[in-house]
């Protein structure tokens, strides 16, 4: 039963009110009990009555549910159990649902943005481009490409290149403007311990903010997600480099029986070099030297929720997202691996590695809202959206520009290095 | 600079922020921001005849490629600033571009690749290459953009170019060697009928294979999802001018008690204009005229699988899958939208409308088997290997190119034609 969750939203749309009926409405979504649903229900039952005056169905669910007049204007954020309103044969309403159209709920701490007369931009796609803002507005003007191996694994911004171009036996730039670790660097060791030495004298010069945040933590530096490292860094300098950095994240649900679908999200501790304060999924993790995708979140998942071993056998891989955010510290072309993690709903997780304020289990539709604000870390909107979009909860009914949205989630970025030959749409064989 | 959209990433993808920098391409890059795909172009061809002389390659993007022997520069799918680029002060780079074009695939579908001693792509990888065969080899270099309104909406290849210039009142090419539709053709209907018109007389003609399949059901066109139609055509025609085109597809799946995880797929009809006889997720339809999303999807699966509606209350939407594919028959920018149907193990789909033959019901197992065979419907693939990634059946234990390969199950569709400006990466504010 836990498996056959519905999306009322759809047949209504569609105009198949008739699973809802008119007067019977309630009696079709009486759900029982073990369904979180429930609470829907109640709230349902409720705005049918003042409905069924003028006989209209509606739509309604777990959390809110808006209601206009005598029409209907809903916004799905729930599910429901279908067995029991599969059964109904109810008659179909006509559905004059007139839809304020179900964005109504976009309409407040994000402005839409109308470009040139195009069609405003949702709030999704807004924070598509914030997370992206390197892919959208990146100064490329004032970067050149990083070779290792003869190959390109990144981009420099000119502040970078400057610095690099005091170390002529670790970097050189040919005449084109490429710079490229010293060819005389033949090994994966040779390599890292020289960018080692050239980051600890620069991290000693505070001459990159980001080389504050040192982690004593290696990220591997590839062409591909799939090829041989070529050299490692520390983490905090894979954003001096542009190159690409992977990491882990699990988004921790559950079907709860008050709340309706909802997350758990992180507040990460004040302490943390990066976004420290901010609204975060449940658990992730950088892709680090040594250790696998699923050791990663495995790892993470005990470290900073403290999730026991027999929950964690639910983990579930659901893919991967792609963006490439820009900051104050650097670039970052981000790919996470995402997984999805059932909970029962009387599980709280709690963290024990400091690294974590506070865990809070948030209604899907509060995280609609939550993410749009500036206490949410940007660069982990992608896999919120994500779930939101593989879960139902973001679709073609409430968000028109889905398959853009949807793009921008998964942006080439294996292709944005011409130098990475293999990789590129054009094959360089 | 509203127009004067660019496309990083490709500059990215290559380097050419690099490759333009010579004093010639550099010079060809300052052209009038209305129109930067003219003079870029035309002066990329220019100038790559003198660079090749020196073993330098170029920037390039649709329309024209430019090729050359044994030196290739490029493939963009996308444009560029050429503001931005026209600044760039950095000289050119060579481009070992060298491309033997990316066909290794073709050859076999279902073995790994080794390509320059880089990691074997994986059978997913090939076969992901395989169903974008334009983005990666596409000849854009015969290819011409369409225009509908000032903005970009497709491209044509040279024969349906041929064939539109005997149609001076309809097409337009301007001395750029863009083809739009004729400015005196003010509204949709006006647009739409006169384009009928064509197509209606090139199927009496049979000049194009495609219009064998003539559906009298049309599909919109428009410069990006979410906005207003500029006109309709017949399905079969769209091909023809490359514009993009949208689906629905269903993922009927059964968790069964001996099977395990279990897929419904059809084999699609014999008679079916298209892909006969093959392998195809258990429902399928073209976004067409008059239905939206969900209505699609109700409606196919009514119609292909007689799935009651009872069971469709467990329809979930999924998100979309978006890839770049070409055939016999012309130009295929697809996007389909996802949605998961789980049906009780004792349900079997049966076909109302003749256009299926049989569904079977088939373990994950053997579905990631059946994908590479010629059987299956290569279209089809992309949503099938969401599903399979989304349900954590290809994951990065057994896909070691996992992000890359989702990442090409969304390619930027949306931002592959550079007219429509408010849909690029570079933003135009």
């Amino acid at each position: 039963m836990s498996e056959s969750i519905g999306r009322f939203e759809m047949l209504l749309s569609r105009g198949e009110a008739h699973l809802l009926g008119t007067s019977e409405v309630g009696l079709s979504l009486t759900t029982p009990a073990s369904r979180p649903e429930v609470s829907v229900n109640s709230s349902f039952q409720r705005d049918a009555n003042n409905l069924l005056e003028d006989g209209n169905g509606l739509e309604c669910h777990s959390p809110p549910l808006c209601l206009t007049e005598s029409k209907v204007t809903f916004l799905s954020l729930g599910a429901f159990s279908p067995s029991n309103i599969g059964h109904s044969k109810l008659p179909c309403t006509q559905l004059s649902f007139g839809l304020q159209p179900a964005r109504t709920f976009c309409e407040n701490s994000c402005t839409s943005v109308a470009i040139n007369g195009e069609p405003p931009m949702s709030k999704f796609m807004n924070l598509a481009r914030k997370f992206n803002c390197f892919y959208f507005n990146g100064d490329l003007q004032r970067c050149r490409p990083f070779l290792v191996c003869g190959k390109q694994v990144g981009v420099m911004q000119a502040k970078v290149v400057e610095a690099a171009c005091r170390y002529p036996d670790v970097f050189q730039m040919d005449s084109s403007g490429m710079i490229s670790m010293h060819p005389s660097l033949k090994t994966y060791e040779e390599r890292s311990a020289r960018i080692n030495h050239v980051l600890t004298q620069w991290k000693e010069e505070r001459l990159f903010v980001t080389l504050k945040g040192w982690r004593n933590e290696c990220y591997e530096v590839r062409t591909g997600f799939a090829d041989p490292p070529l050299l490692k860094m520390d983490r905090s300098a894979a954003c001096l480099f542009g190159v690409r950095q992977y990491g882990v994240e699990i988004n921790g649900y559950t079907r709860h029986p008050q709340l309706g679908m909802s997350l758990w999200l992180q507040r990460r501790a004040l302490t943390k070099p990066t976004w420290p304060g901010k609204w975060d999924n449940m658990v992730a993790g950088g892709l680090s030297v040594g250790h696998s995708v699923l050791d990663t979140a495995l790892k993470e998942a005990e470290e900073e929720a403290s999730i026991p071993a027999y929950l964690l056998a639910n983990l579930r891989s659901a893919g991967s997202v792609s963006f490439y955010f820009e900051s104050e510290r650097g670039l970052f072309p981000n790919t996470e691996f995402v997984y999805d993690l059932e909970l029962p709903a009387d599980f709280v997780p709690h963290n024990s590695d400091g690294e974590v304020d506070i865990f809070e289990l948030v209604p899907v539709s509060q995280v609609m809202e939550r993410i749009f604000t500036p206490e949410y870390k940007t660069t982990s909107c992608p896999t919120t959206l994500d779930f939101l979009i593989r879960h139902g909860f973001i679709n073609s009914d409430n968000e028109p520009r889905l398959p853009e949205l949807v793009e921008l989630l998964h942006i080439p970025l294996h292709y944005l290095y011409s130098q990475s030959s293999s990789q590129s749409p054009i094959s360089p064989n």
